[in-house]
């Protein structure tokens, strides 16, 4: 057995943005034994997972489910709906918007980069005006897609994808709408086909509280229509065959056997709780979270508060303390994983998630690790930021939804 | 499946004094396929565990696993011990000593019971002294057996065993001298030998922290003794038959043999740990749970500084509150469950479990549930227990046991 | 983690007649972390298999469910019914009948044991007219109880219960009648309240495919009346307190919990079967490995075919062929554990489990290695038993219970 | 829970040529938590499996682990080392070979395929002679590279590829060579430095006994300088940062966690049992499988012993027998999945998996639910193949792992 198991006594906080704590629920289901994907048991499953994910999205389209991790989904929305030499306009909201475009360039595409000068365009969400104004420029219609990142992991930054697709809708332009919404999906506010999304992109080790090796391509009726002419070489990512043996529950090639278990289970659990009561649950412990991070007089990464993430809350340190220090501190004594600055702001901020398989009690031993590790580091904290969140939570109180027996 | 997961996302936070919170490490060893308790594999697990557990009670004597839980081990140390009409001297400690009192009569023994009056006696530990006395004066050695809590899992307490010992040898009284440590065990420092214990009885689902279901008694050779001439009748409990076997690593019949898969993870993360360690760590997490329960400005159940509890820390309600009421709110709002207050108690007062799988983390969001339940069900709190004990903490480092990555 | 994984690759196949393979579903179950034994959910749970379970025994009576393995049943039966000296009829089908016998001595009683003489009673059910004209004889009523083996786990002989209630009645015998039917219970047709049996004991880890670790006493009315009267001390094994608190889904003391979640899938599964399902697979597997047996030119350990056991099969060899070596050699050529001869058969039988988690497959592969086994040790065989057993199996074709896809 | 339990009592058999049956230690392992991917303990392991899975390859080579199933690294293969429009010479063995060729038209290559005409080809293993001939035709070095499929899943033929690298190097050209090996790794013997493989393919859920989800690249100095002249676009699939992370033993995205859990642990079952050991049992259990082929009078789809897989065995039905319907019948009443004829053999054949976690009972257990279903089926048989399997067995006894105790 692996010994990874050198822990000290105690759980593992496992408190970054993602892959975020799977529950031992999804671990158990995740432990049958692997079936025949080719037998009728797989079927039923496949039909089920395939129905139950579309809820979770908000659509009534495709949603094809990849046997490989998120980085892979990225690649898939682009090589399934663009040709070589093709330009795409993306924004950059940090650190993961900026990977997608080096992908994108990788794979032999055009990507123009819009977004706010120096690290202020990591500090709020996509700014639907820049687009617009890019697009209406644009009038040969050469840019074939807008690409934007609806929670930026890196930042804590959720912004507002309906605001682009009145952008794109505005300046009258026929691009495609590509999101990734990796970090996002399951746990802030998604619809797919709401906003007119052509294809999202997200993952499993976010909000359906999986672990890392499946991933997901929504598809709009346009972009398998762009599909058609697109000429970027694909085979593994190639949407036709999935969709079309997808009707059936199979796939053309081994999927995930064991991933899709937990899937299952994770939609029986998010769909049982109510997408919009999880919802509201990520954004009371958000709240709870910034309300800490302001008692201590620190500062939050993301500058709008319009566009928080209930996902996660980057920290900014104060001048001269190493973020990254602090979190091997806290790791080191609390057993708690924070999540690194990543880019433009490594070492000047650490990353708290808060997402998925969290409560109160998770979010305040994560805070109270936070807060004694500052504290052990040497940074002067304005006030307890603990007692803050528990103000925050005993004003905002949720309605119990456990019944203790009489 | 059972279908016992109606939690609202999240961890459930068990609190209660045991059964303590089982690690995955344990559940999973514990989901090994059964064996053939009669192969070689099962004899060379019995002589692992056998040995192992001598170990954890610091003993060399024989120690005997029941495939029962902990009441049944009770029932062992006194029906291979003693006879009908046989008078033992017990002391009430709390509820749990007073349970033991009474399976001691239905078991047809005389029980004379030992303590201070009214509800004084559950606030302290066992007063030697009183048991000196009732020794010497009992001239002709009527008292067949000394019987006592060393860990009261009802009020937090935790008595000086050693100090009875002496008290007997004092009295040059040759009563056996029987110990529950159920709860105490593999948490707080326990000394079978070393402090003449006859039969020391404990469970598993405390420090050991495995579910419930296999108990134990340490036995001395004057125990073994008086197995000889004991004439309560037993078959099951007998200790002649399990203790030849044990010396194949077999038993006269079916152990628990999944229990016994946990035991032994349980003896490899206690012995790699070191008990030392454990215990300090205990010791460390208790003093910080007084500290928030004192900064509360409600008092502790356990008024002897000297005999604290590192298991559990009962926390007294002000007059006019109802203990369990609070504890509803709390299970209910915030899906922690802790202990109840139980016998002469019930009501005035609730327990805090914070033993075996227990950190820093864990206690502070135990102690974070706490505050907020307090302060919703209206209960006035002089100051924040949650900073007093992160101010404990912080100033009470542990050596850090994790070396995070350069 | 537990390094008993030193078997060679490949699945080992554990076909003793208890503990039975415990499928993967209850492992699983079982892995749920513990929870409060005094919480809501717990006692949703205590009434789900309270309920369940009766439904196996054919009972609308209480049925006790002791944190203990099956031996102590035996003893919670005796003591919660008679008194020290009384007389109880009891019945030697095999060894476990001369356990129980010998355990009834222990505790005081006076146990008078019936049956044909030397090995003939080992091959043979119970002979109700042999009880019947002993308890026509005892005309003052001394005995108290009559005890009886159903399905004999050292023989493979199951006895006819409804006979010995028949005889009871006949002689107009006011004794209570006790049954054990540790290794039948869930595997052969058994009817608590319809065969007039007073205590019922049973255990978890053959026909409902548990580990050890929980055990029943079903309790018809009379024998709770019993219970007031009888005098044996008794605590752990009380019927009283267990019936009261059972009523909200609550033990006295601490259950097995996880034994208790794995009992709810158990039930799951086998009622999800149909009990009447599950005793026929049983008898259409024992019926081909009975096939196999005489195919080899071997005798059957239970010489009436009135009363095979559909629970395993034991298998005499030869004079002059060693059980045992033959067990030995299968277990280390094939990975595979049988049963070894017990008590007067020692060394003579080997007894093949085929039940609980028993199909087709799994049974051919059990005689297969039996059948390669026999061979490598040189023991004659008139022909093949694995064809005669598959000819059986093909001629008694089950309804099919899997639908492949179209 | 996933209700995918609607099977009968009793256990699966999961006996198609992968994904294999996983082994309890495996799922076990892999229920592990999901922990930080950038954390110090998930380095550690990402060394530890990198170094292990080398071994498996024979190689001193980089082996690049995608968190994506095998059809991933077929692709993987071709884009990392070719340019659109490069000829590669790929070799019709059987239905994978004829996908990647698909696979390889669909990325923009030119693949020609060569191989015997009609159903011949896909009976005999990778001719070297005509590869030899092709390459010795090709004087302008047209072709970039030589595929090949190791252990045709399709047919149960497992080619020579050392004569394929004869064939390269006598023709002295400088195509690389590429093979699939994913259904024989861990299973046939493979060596890819020694017989110069440049780039080898595998995946999880054969021979290694993991789910599906992770496949593998093992990369010569070779293959990793194409890459630097490659120009198929690639991201996802691109060797260099992996190579380069993979050095402190991280990924560039994030990894499948749980499968490399579950990989660390078939490492330590592989290579504690032994390589070669691993594939003695693979050739013994393949020998015995086909000793009941050729009982039962039927033809086995490999036409020449030399190239026998000794992964599984593809079984030809009588002329007028739809081989579905016979799977159908055997998985209906006898719960076993079978491989199905593919592509040119549809309906012709049905194939037998004896890989991975497989021992003589599993193995008996499968060919006896065969032989019941062709008999079922009303497939005439010449004798019983049983029969003729167990006398294999016997008469070819494999060392004893396994010691009873004394």
């Amino acid at each position: 057995m692996l010994k990874l198991d050198f822990h000290p006594a105690g759980r593992h906080f496992l408190q970054i943005p993602g892959p975020s704590p799977v529950p031992d629920r999804i671990l158990r289901a995740m432990s049958y034994p692997t079936i025949d994907h080719r037998g009728p048991e797989f079927g039923a499953l496949g039909l089920k997972v395939l129905d139950g994910i579309k809820k979770i999205f908000k659509t009534s389209q495709p949603v094809v489910i990849y046997p490989a991790s998120g980085t892979g989904a990225w690649e898939a929305a682009l090589c399934n709906t663009l040709s070589a030499g093709d330009t795409v306009l993306m924004y950059e909201t940090g650190h993961f918007a900026t990977l997608w475009k080096k992908m994108a360039e990788n794979l032999g595409l055009k990507p123009e980069f819009l977004g706010l000068p120096g690290v202020e365009g990591w500090r709020r969400g996509v700014q639907a005006d820049l687009i617009e104004a890019r697009l209406r420029a644009d009038t040969n219609h050469v840019i074939k897609a807008v690409c934007v990142v609806h929670n930026e992991t890196s930042t804590g930054v959720t912004s507002d994808i309906a605001a682009v697709r009145r952008a794109i809708d505005a300046a009258g332009h026929p691009a495609l709408l590509m999101v990734d919404t990796i970090s996002g999906l399951a746990s802030a506010d998604y619809r797919h086909d709401e906003w007119g999304v052509d294809v999202t992109v997200s993952g499993s080790q976010k909000g359906l509280m999986l672990p890392p090796g499946i991933s997901f391509n929504a598809i709009s009726p346009k972009a398998m229509k762009a599909h058609e002419s697109a000429k970027l070489p694909r085979a593994f990512w190639d949407w036709a065959d999935i969709v079309e043996m997808n009707k059936q529950g199979y796939w053309p090639y081994t999927p995930n056997t064991n991933l899709l278990y937990g899937l299952h289970e994770s939609l029986e659990m998010i769909l049982g709780e109510g997408l919009d009561n999880v919802f509201a649950r990520h954004q009371r412990l958000a709240a709870a979270c910034r309300a800490a991070v302001t008692a201590w007089g620190l500062e939050i990464q993301c500058a709008d508060p319009a566009v928080y993430s209930p996902v996660l809350t980057g920290v900014i340190m104060p001048e001269g303390v190493d973020a990254d220090a602090v979190r091997k501190l806290i790791y080191e004594h609390f057993d708690m994983s924070l999540g690194t600055g990543l880019g433009k702001v490594k070492g000047r901020m650490f990353r708290i998630g808060h997402l998925g398989e969290c409560n109160d009690l998770t979010l305040m031993a994560t805070l109270s690790g936070c807060e004694m590790g500052l504290k052990l580091a040497g940074v002067p904290l304005k006030s307890s930021g603990v007692t803050a969140a528990m103000e925050y939570l005993t004003s905002h109180v949720a309605k119990p939804s456990l019944k203790a027996a009489a």
